[in-house]
Formats: C-alpha cells, structure tokens, sequence
C-alpha cells in the first residue's frame, strides 16, 4: 500500500494511492478520526495493513490528479532525524565516524509536501540537500531489540532533509539550521513493508538536482541499521504511530564540494530510493 | 489569569485556576474544540485575555483538588530549548559564552506534568534538574524584531529540563540526554503577563532538591533575553499557539559539583520562578 496526505476541504486527509486514484481513507473506514495523527494511529499499521487493504477494495475512489498533496505524515509528534549515518558523508565533512549516532529534531512547521515548492530563507544562501531514507512508526514502541524492532514501521518514504549550513554550526547545536520554515521535503507516499521485501537496509538512494545525480549510494551503508535505529531511540523515548525518522544521507552534498553546490530559486530536487519512490521538490525564495 | 491542563473523561482538557477552584474553559466557551491544542489557538492570547476573563468570570467551577493535571500544554507543536543562557552556567561546565543561542528541541512524550513524578531511566542515572523560564507562545508569529516580540506571548510557567548527562554526551548532538520519557516537569500553570508586571527578565528562578537550595538567579541574567530569543527563533521558524520554549537553565545544576549531585527515587525537586509558580516533582526509577 501507498499511504498519501492531502487537503480536503480545508482540513488534512489521508488517502491510499492507487496508481492514478485515490481512495480517502475516511471513505473506506467509517468513523475514522478526523485529526491525521489519531486516523494514522488506528489504522495500527503493520498489523492492520491486511484489514485496511480490504476496506480499500470496496472504497469509492477519486483521481489523484489534482489533489493538493501535504507532507505524508502532516504533523508527526515527533521528527526525529539522525546525523552522520554514512560513512563517506561522515568522511566528506571531516567528522569522525560515530560509535552513538548523532540525534536532532525537526518541527512541523520545517516539512514540504512533494511537489511543493522548498522555500529558501531571507537570510542564508546555503541551502543544502540531503536525501535520506524515513521511517514511519506505527505502533507504539519502547525499548525495541534489533530483532523486533521492524513490528513497529508502519512504512518508509523519503525526505530532502534541506539543511542551512551556516545556521547548523551558528551555535552548539545544529537544530536551527534544520529548521527554517518548508526546508524539509517529505514524501511522496509511506510505502508499507510488505513492498519492500528486500528490507530497508538494501535500497539504492539517490538525489539529483537539476536531473544531474548528486549522491548516489545504498541504505546498505548505513552506520546505525534501521533496525539500530529503532532500538537506540526506543531505549530512550517512546515511539508514537506518526512518529518519523530520517536515517541520515550519504555522501555527495553540495556544501563539502569545490565550489559549493547549493540549492536556489527554480532548482528541482528528486531524491530517489528504490522500491519508495521519488520526492521531487522545486525551490523558491522566502517573500522578501 | 492562571491556565492549567488536566484530565477530564479521558481526554486532556483546559482550565482556569481559581485559587481552590478551577473553571473547565469548555464550560466557559460554548463550541471551543476538543483538541486542547486547537482550543489553545483558539483563545488568541494575549490579545483574547479580557474576552477569556469576562466569560470565566460567569462559568461553573469545579473543585482543583482530586484533578489530574497534565503538562500545561499537553502535546506542543514544537518544545524549543536554549541551552548554555546564563553566564554563570556556561562557566560551571566549561562553555565559553555562545554569541548565538545552542538551540534543540525535546519531544511531548519527555514531559511530565506538575506533580507527576519524573522518570530516572533504567540505563542512566546521571539524571540532572536544570530550573528553567518557559515562554508559551500564543499567536502565530515570524520575523519578530526584539520591539514587538512580546506580542505573541501568552504566558509564562516553569520546567525542570531534566536531562540525562551522559547520553546528552553520547553523540554529537544533545539531543537524546534531554529525551527520555518523563523527564522534564512542566508546570504548574500558564500565568499570563499581566500578572508579570515587571516583565519576564527580572524574576527569580531557584530550584530546591529535597528543600536545599541549589540554583539561585534572576532571569536578568540571560544571556539572550525572552524578546532576543523569540527574535532568533522566529527568523527561522513560524512559532505557533502552544509553541513552548524553555529559555535556559542558571548555574548550580548538579553534574559539576564536587561531588556530583544527581536526582534520585524519593527526591522532590522544586523549581520557583517569582510571579509565574512553583513546580515540584517527585522523582521514581523506570520499571524494572
């Protein structure tokens, strides 16, 4: 299955994507909640992947075409985005390669739908690219082993996890620079396991910008596996269903190249992973 | 005004603290939404204070005792956190002074509401209390400049930003120490500013270990002032209603005494904040 968000009538919506159509699933699931999170949460995905498809069958469907995308997961309670998960990206900015994985936070207010423009802030230039692999979490989840940990993934997407870089080393921590406003891409569908029978750790990933390939790498290189990831996070906070996760991006981002590469006004970004999809993202500047 | 969150039938709602009484805002605002944090919004503070005392003046009140408080804003949109904003708390642990604040956030499931006991997590007990003055963000906002900032507040309450030492070091990002479930009291009720006539950079904050005094400033002397924060942070992100920011803790945290103090199952912390409140918490162990 192939989860989307979108606007309907004013008010988020999800949806599961079926080649050209559409079926809402408030449409397919009578008395589903109207605030996206908790529709999300009793879907309780894995588990309910099986019943919900069934529903869908049966579902009145509309055309995809034209629908006002939102970011898949339209106010996750927590994005929470690892640093520095692959080696040659590690390398590339001079950081040592890490035994504990570094942890930061984004906000809602940083997220772009696919397909909405990216938005390059008044105030620096350096906006950077970083196509990274998500995991959204389904089910409730705390202190996971790497062996159960996968029971709780409702599904996986991408993200261009567009970072300021002269705002993510303005002080200690690089939380600001990851957070300006519709900096983050998010999508363009949560795609449910059962899609992706390789796993999650065996994806090629890729990001081009301007249809010239940037980073091009597998999920296979990943320093903290996904299944780490779940069991490092899950030993320290409570994993909620919405809950995201970005693994991290590999090498080839524009700020370690010579000359830099950054995105600017009319650009478009893809970020490709195998068996997820395609997150394509323009950019434009922030209202002067 | 004195805004408080609480259990009622299950869900999470709003009210007023009357001294020993409590108006539940739903019986005072016919039609206010059941998502507390839309019904925050909906309140428009500062500007929607007048109408919200006229129409609490006139409504039921229900007794304070026997009710389940919450985190006064029980699911934020974002938790935004300084660190290293007093000069003195800098020097204990051997910052030098930041020209531009540490920014990160924490995640709803690291809250623990006023009286609720925090959680010292299995796997660390380097469980250290930081006294902090938290802004509640009321009114959507961007671009603020020093001059008008204020406008977009709509109280002030305490927070302990207990925070695990350890993991806060584990990585490159401090993000994990300041996360586990539980840890950081909030509390004990939004106090809006009108009741904090002489504004909120010239308040006593303390915080009490088992009734000894260990922390003991005045949040004069923040590096970066409440107006100067919501500046910065809103050059980067929109706040939105129910945004929480804590502002920083002063020195006399535990981890650089000699010896180290630390909290532990059976202590109660107290921090005080002059005109906003006292928060306590008691502390107990993670089930085994």
């Amino acid at each position: 299955m192939r989860l989307i968000a979108f606007e309907h009538e004013g008010r988020p919506a999800l949806g599961a994507r079926m080649g050209e159509e559409v079926v809402a699933l408030a449409d397919a699931i009578p008395g589903l909640p109207a605030d996206p999170l908790a529709a999300f949460a009793s879907l309780n995905l894995p588990e309910g992947a099986p019943a919900l498809a069934e529903k869908l069958a049966k579902a009145p469907r509309r055309p995809f075409k034209g629908l006002k995308l939102l970011p898949v997961v339209p106010r996750p309670g927590k994005i929470i985005c690892i640093g520095l998960n692959y080696v040659e990206h590690a390398k590339e900015g001079n950081n040592p390669i890490p035994d504990y994985p570094a942890v930061f936070f984004r906000g809602h207010t940083s997220l772009a739908a696919h397909g909405e423009p990216l938005l390059r802030p008044k105030v620096s230039d350096k906006f950077d690219y970083e196509a990274e692999l998500v995991i959204v979490v389904g089910q409730r989840a705390k202190h996971l082993t790497e062996a159960n940990a996968l029971s709780c993934v409702a599904g996986y997407t991408c993200m261009n996890e567009g970072s300021l870089r002269d705002y993510q080393r303005k002080g200690a921590q690089w939380t600001v620079g990851k957070n300006f406003d519709r900096t983050g891409g998010l999508g363009p569908e949560i795609v449910t396991p059962d899609e992706i029978p390789q796993g999650p750790n065996a994806l090629r990933i890729t990001s081009r910008v301007n249809g010239q390939t940037m980073q091009d790498s597998n999920t296979s290189d990943m320093i903290f596996s996904v299944p780490r990831i779940l069991a490092i996070l899950s030993e320290v906070m409570t994993l909620e269903p919405g809950d995201i996760i970005a693994t991290g991006t590999p090498s080839g981002v524009g700020y370690p190249r010579k000359p830099p590469v950054f995105m600017k006004p009319g650009d478009t970004i893809e970020v490709e992973i195998e068996g997820v999809g395609t997150l394509v993202n323009t950019v434009e500047d922030e209202a002067a």
